[in-house]
């Protein structure tokens, strides 16, 4: 698995890199708990005693703290060993990876994708296994990327139990390719098949998903991103890094591409660069999704250009909208990244579900 | 009952010449349903084979499945058919229809509005009543259209077993017909009757409701349009179809101007028409609307124009907004069009709730 | 505690004002309840006849109600003296004042701000306290005013019994000072404390608060406006009235700044001065906010120019988002001010939660 062409254990380097107080920290933290733990009933218990790296431009300490009981002190060190262990594992390694682009194969002028609908067990964090119904294996299922006025075949091949149907959300199809049984076509019953052809009509940042059960079936995982490249693209939309969030809150709890914090994939970039988000919501909740450090430049709305891009670190996303953004990764840093609603985010037993994070390298 | 002047059964002839194969695959799903029923044990229930029919510029096909056992193929074809069954209802025929435009009475120069707040039973979707706080008897209250500038005088009878109030939600008129029961008048109490008098400030999508234990009173149907037609339309928002939409989420479930789909009511235009959607939100939820096969333009926010109008094809509706948008109708079909919270628009049993289609004729 | 400078006995006798019939209407319905209750099984108890003042530009009367039966009357009565009771409270004194403005000291050009965070009760509505983690003893936190390119310090002391950091969100700060354990920086332990400094990089309304267990640290209180003042405000910025509002939803209830209704702060301003909001949501739940009798125009989101400003009546405010908006107070009353999802603002004993006013004085 690569994280923008990285490795994830080149990433666990970049954030232990980004202060050895991390490593002194998860020493002390244990140690801490340790002596807490043992010490039981007595008053006192160890702390820790850390000091933040100053530089030129600013400067952070940290003091010795008072002492407090031991009982206390031992239950909020466990907090924060807690909330340690989950960003020490970060990002982790979990069984599949969603989201991944297809290339289709030709035929003649056409661009054909083969997508399998099926029952698996997908890892949504390190050892948590859920029932998923996914295209080609992967939650999101595989990413269909294309370029406008393509003509795109999709043969979609149904080895669920029940029937289903392909949406193309947000592409202006021809009405009998739209994917809603019983209205543009009959289900697709299990065991059979179902091929869609239509000629990619607008750019942007789209969706594919399940119309038939689709509370159930887009819950369990039958959705991917359907991303039409324009053929004139647009100065500001030029990036360096192009990166789908799919987010969702089903039956598998918070996700972004499948995945909950740490076993979400850090987006990476060097100072200067540019990052083009391209968010998409397949859940059934807002998430406001919250950037650190730096604002996101708003383009496009459902794949349509705004018509005067605008600034914000806090952008509001509900099911079925797609948002695209641009970052210019001009703070350097491990930045945090995650839903604002912080239940969906943290927990006494620290960082989960929609959380990531932006690593801007010097 | 009309429908942008059509007759349900017209609609229904509409729905079901959107293909033969509609009709084809009702007849094998029934088939298949009692074949898969009679089967038992056995694998190898009968299966439908449905051909989607091509044109030019696109092919579709559903080839046929491998034998999978009877029962969960029977599961199946149960939920398909109910699925079916839903659609083909649609619309269907209930008792009341909410939102008539109610012309005024003219006492002078002053338009005259009667409305009296009483409690019926209103049947949402069809067989299923509910206790509904009215005005006129309907769900939503009727439509009021007056023009910038008018001056208008409601009389307000209230039949109700507890006090009320009239609030002018966007409208900005004096303080003391605001509306709130304490603040700027006494509450109208069981049967007494208000009036209120105001020249018409302000253009837009308004809405009128309860001010007065109003998690209730408008919970249970105290609620109505308020459109205020400018002197003078701006180019942009001059329209074939003028469709006012109030979304709900109260005590009688998700609903489309009163109604759960398949009782709502779909919007019919010709290719080539321009069709203004007036977005309400009467509920406690954000419903993200989703039109399938063309996109929106949001021209107006609370009445007000929107300084560039943006295209989208979800927009997400708070509660207590109006978002007026243009569908320029180049598409023809018959379009799904939702809530994008997919629990509030189809369950295992099938649509049901915040659905309705978009109808663009050839 | 003042409001906008005037005493809470000031806006309750302006509120007073607003119509003798407030205080006949509050007689009448104590009389008829008390006659109501004392007619027990009788039909026809006392009912309230009220008239509405009216005045040149519009008029409103209520008649007399029919006799209905007693006890559903009672009960009637019983509901409309509950609402009035609350507004009649309006606004109630509580203990406690959150959001002051702290002055900072001066460490030679730096400007310096001392906060702790320490366990308090706090009390959200008279009589109603609760538990609430706090920095400087209140809810919201103190307000940090300064200005772009400022140099400021926060000494951070934590007397809770658990760690914490301070996150500046909507602030560029470098990434080691930006608040997140275990990326960057340790965790302040419980007793210790931690310095923050930096040059304050962007203009706007954003907010500080703790990013440690944050879904409840946060839910209890632990968040404060961080407003940095430009160096060249923009013409459409220039307000007589500058006023922040946090919204919330936590541990503590429904809140506006830390109090729910009546307890809630009205906004005052006089006729023809402009109205400054930043809304900031530290909560979990969209609340579109919804000002009655004038609109309000956003100027800003995040902190960040809009493009464009547009208007609106109803501003949906997302967990995390700020939006700052100008109201012209062109319409002299007292004006409700709320969240219009209507369980967050009314029940059937009154007002409560999320509601306030803003008073336009003549």
């Amino acid at each position: 698995m690569s994280i923008n062409g990285r490795l994830p254990e080149e990433i666990t380097a970049m954030l232990n890199a980004a202060g050895s107080r991390r490593a002194f920290l998860r020493n002390s933290a244990v140690t801490a708990l340790a002596a807490g733990a043992l010490a039981g009933c007595k008053a006192g218990g160890q702390q820790t005693q850390a000091k933040t790296p100053n530089d030129s431009d600013h400067s952070g300490g940290t003091t010795a703290p008072n002492p407090i009981a031991a009982t206390p002190a031992a239950a909020a060190e466990e907090m924060d060993r807690m909330h340690e262990a989950g960003i020490k594992a970060f990002p982790a390694k979990t069984e599949g990876k969603g989201n991944q682009v297809l290339a289709p194969r030709m035929d003649k002028d056409v661009k054909v994708f083969d997508i399998t609908a099926s029952k698996i067990q997908w890892e949504v964090e390190p050892g948590r296994k859920v029932e998923a119904w996914v295209y080609n294996g992967q939650v999101p299922g595989p990413q269909i990327r294309v370029r406008e006025g393509d003509r795109v075949r999709i043969n979609l091949k149904n080895e669920l139990p029940e029937s289903t149907a392909m949406h193309f959300h947000g592409l202006e199809v021809p009405n009998d390719q739209d994917g809603v049984p019983f209205i543009t076509q009959p289900p697709v019953k299990p065991g059979a098949s179902h091929t869609y052809e239509f000629v990619v009509p607008n750019a942007g940042s789209h969706m594919y998903h399940s119309h038939h059960n689709a509370a159930k079936q887009v819950g369990l995982g039958m959705l991917g991103a359907f991303i039409v490249e324009p053929k004139q693209p647009r100065p500001i939309e030029k990036a360096d890094v192009d990166y789908v969030m799919i987010l969702n809150d089903g039956m598998h709890g918070y996700t972004l591409n499948g995945k909950g914090f740490p076993a979400t994939e850090p987006i990476v970039a060097k100072l200067g660069q540019k990052v083009r988000v391209r968010y998409m919501n397949e859940g059934m909740m807002i998430h406001p999704m919250h950037l650190h450090g730096m604002h996101m430049t708003v383009i496009d709305k459902d794949g349509w250009p705004q018509p005067a891009p605008w600034k914000c670190d806090t952008l509001n996303i509900a099911p079925g909208e797609r948002w695209d953004v641009i970052i210019n990764c001009n703070n350097p840093g491990v930045w945090a990244f995650h839903c604002h609603i912080l239940p969906h985010a943290e927990s006494p037993h620290g960082m989960f579900g929609m959380v990531t994070a932006l690593i801007v390298e010097k």
